[in-house]
């Protein structure tokens, strides 16, 4: 046995693997909507001052394991503005990437044996380091409106209890959670002595306007609060591998040894290009938001065509769209043959629950940020067209 | 308890908290020996490749978890050249950087309760790695001439054992292994089982010509040998964090759950710099080897001028020298010192050693590399001028 035996292999590699083999006609070519990955490089500006920092020599050495002092500054001032609360360069890690921001905290928090509350579906980077950790992922399953409810977590918290770690925006389900139930979760955390720990890596893309949640605001953040965020989508710098962990200096000293072990430092380019982004990327952004905002508009229009077929929305926002399927079999049977006769590519539900979670046979993450309006519009053209057996009206919808 | 807080903190950020609030005149500036790693930036050619690189969309989106199909057929060529054996692409896995590539490697071969055979002095990010694990570093102390013997590591294999972890050039010793020492150490690990770990970072500044060792054309490669590799000093890239794991097949597939989980993929643009260099820069890096070895002459030469004051040079090659320090006192404690009174940074044998170990005491490690010739020439003018309190003859060297 081994830390990797314990876990499943990563869901994006195996959905790419159903590729191999299938050919897609020129007038029929695969919509990839698998991945929560921009498709575009960052915008001109960007990438020319990227060119730029490489004559900077600094660009191509190592740098602190936390991060650059720069850019945590940046991230902290940006961050006391977002959610309206003091936030220092003290509280905000760099990290190569949010999964690596989890990892961290994770590590930092955590021991074998001990328990994390998620969500389910959840995120399954999160199952799999826990797993490899030896630790126990503990499922809450959302309700109708996809959204976990505080005492239900309570009722779950035991003695190995360390966190609850939440996605919002969420991942795979794409709700937003609203405020009252972040700060619900977070008092019961913080009751509890423990953590709640919140991805926000899809923060840019929220439909809401201002702080999605007060909880910086809050008496015993620094106990309770950690949040980690993402660079990759906000400024399109996926291949450059740069998120952050905000949480208190003590759980950061922790992270550290981590950080340092495990990559020394994030990657300097990425660091500089985010740092710009920060800087003067803020109305770019909001265009960029706008644009997923009409997408998302397009999954709603696109919706209304395939509900007659029995598909319905379970939950749509940020990058995510979660549908429930009609048909007499399971996603993760579907998911290939939608590939082979649909060429649309989907993650199935059964990537983001336990196993034996019958919901998850159900449903499909759709990471609709990846097609623009008139792309979405085709999917759903080709979902319309699949003339797949249909289950009974009692297919424990 | 949390899994960081199962070990110490990094020792490079910590020894740089030695240097807040000393003050360096200008005609002693600061010799910083501290950290293995190039403080020139990438040549010229390869900076402009990399602006070049900029503008190819792909840099700047995901990439595959095990790295770039081109680079990983590019270091597998350059591997089979390098050991003299066929080696391919499905070998290969590109990392963020060396340590990773360890972290990814344990992960996949090692479960808590594990043990891993480490000689000592060790490098301490592996240690770091296993205490945050639950997985035990058991020491195997070198012999005088800084070699482990095989016959001391077969009497440490118990049947947690799960693998012997060596690194050549070796971090802190300097000592390039002789290849009898690193077959003797294959053929026990082979024979008991378990796998021989080689880190092989320094590798292209070892003093000696052709193959290192020939453990790739033995029988039994798949299931023992494990090769850990950095792009970083090779080509200035340590800013970019791109190194690798070389192995079976079945091996990475495993490490590919921990590689995506913890980083989802090697960062782009290095990986593309890392490419360009295996395809353009052996005479440049030729070059560059030559130079470590001047400094590395430099070093023998600066020896002689401080050994009548009773320092020693214990090991010396590839970035390191390691040296026995004649003064009354842990190096735990002179270190700091020296910065304070020789304007020289170096790390002391205390971090490389387990706790309690008297040798560490005595020693120091030098990363030269950092220093040209004429900057060696000044440190050792400054070890030499140090008048502190002598040890006795007896003190344990």
């Amino acid at each position: 046995m081994s830390r990797t035996a314990a876990t499943f292999h990563p869901p994006i590699p195996e959905a790419r693997r159903w590729l191999d083999g299938v050919t897609f006609p020129p007038d029929r070519p695969l919509i990839n909507l698998s991945q929560a990955a921009p498709v575009e490089p960052p915008p001109r500006a960007l990438r020319e001052a990227m060119a730029g920092f490489l004559g900077d020599p600094s660009t191509h050495l190592y740098g602190s394991v936390l991060g650059n002092d720069e850019l945590r500054a940046g991230l902290a001032r940006n961050w006391a503005a977002h959610y309206g609360a003091p936030v220092g360069a003290e509280r905000v890690a760099i990290t190569s990437g949010c999964n690596q921001a989890f990892a961290a905290a994770v590590a930092a928090l955590c021991d074998q044996g001990d328990e994390i509350i998620l969500p389910t579906p959840w995120y399954f980077n999160h199952k799999m380091w826990l797993d490899m950790n030896g630790m126990r992922a503990v499922p809450l399953p959302v309700g109708a409106d996809m959204l976990p409810d505080a005492e239900a977590a309570r009722a779950l918290i035991g003695p190995r209890t360390r966190a609850i770690a939440i996605v919002t925006p969420n991942n795979p389900a794409g709700v937003e959670y609203p405020p009252a139930t972040v700060a619900a979760l977070f008092e019961v955390a913080r009751e509890a002595g423990i953590r709640l720990i919140i991805d926000e890596t899809y923060r840019d893309f929220d439909a809401r306007t201002g702080a999605p949640h007060d909880l910086l605001t809050r008496p015993g953040r620094d106990e309770t609060l950690v949040q980690l965020y993402s660079f990759s989508k906000a400024y399109r710098l996926t291949g450059h591998r740069v998120g952050a962990l905000i949480g208190s200096p003590a759980l950061l000293d922790e992270a550290e040894k981590f950080l340092d072990t495990v990559t020394i430092c994030p990657a300097q380019l990425g660091q500089r290009a985010a740092l710009w982004g920060l800087e003067n990327l803020d109305d770019w952004l909001a265009g960029e938001r706008a644009e997923i905002l009409t997408r998302r508009a397009a999954i709603v229009d696109g919706m209304a065509r395939i509900e007659p077929a029995g598909w319905r929305l379970k939950g749509l926002g940020a990058y995510f769209a979660y549908l429930e399927h009609p048909f007499a079999m399971s996603s993760a049977e579907a998911a290939p043959r939608m590939v082979r006769d649909a060429g649309i590519l989907m993650l199935p539900g059964t990537m983001f629950v336990p196993e034996g979670d019958a919901g998850g046979a159900r449903h499909f993450r759709m990471a609709f940020a990846n097609a623009d309006a008139a792309g979405l519009a085709g999917t759903f053209d080709r979902l319309a067209a699949l003339d797949w057996p249909l289950a009974g009206p009692q297919a424990g919808r």
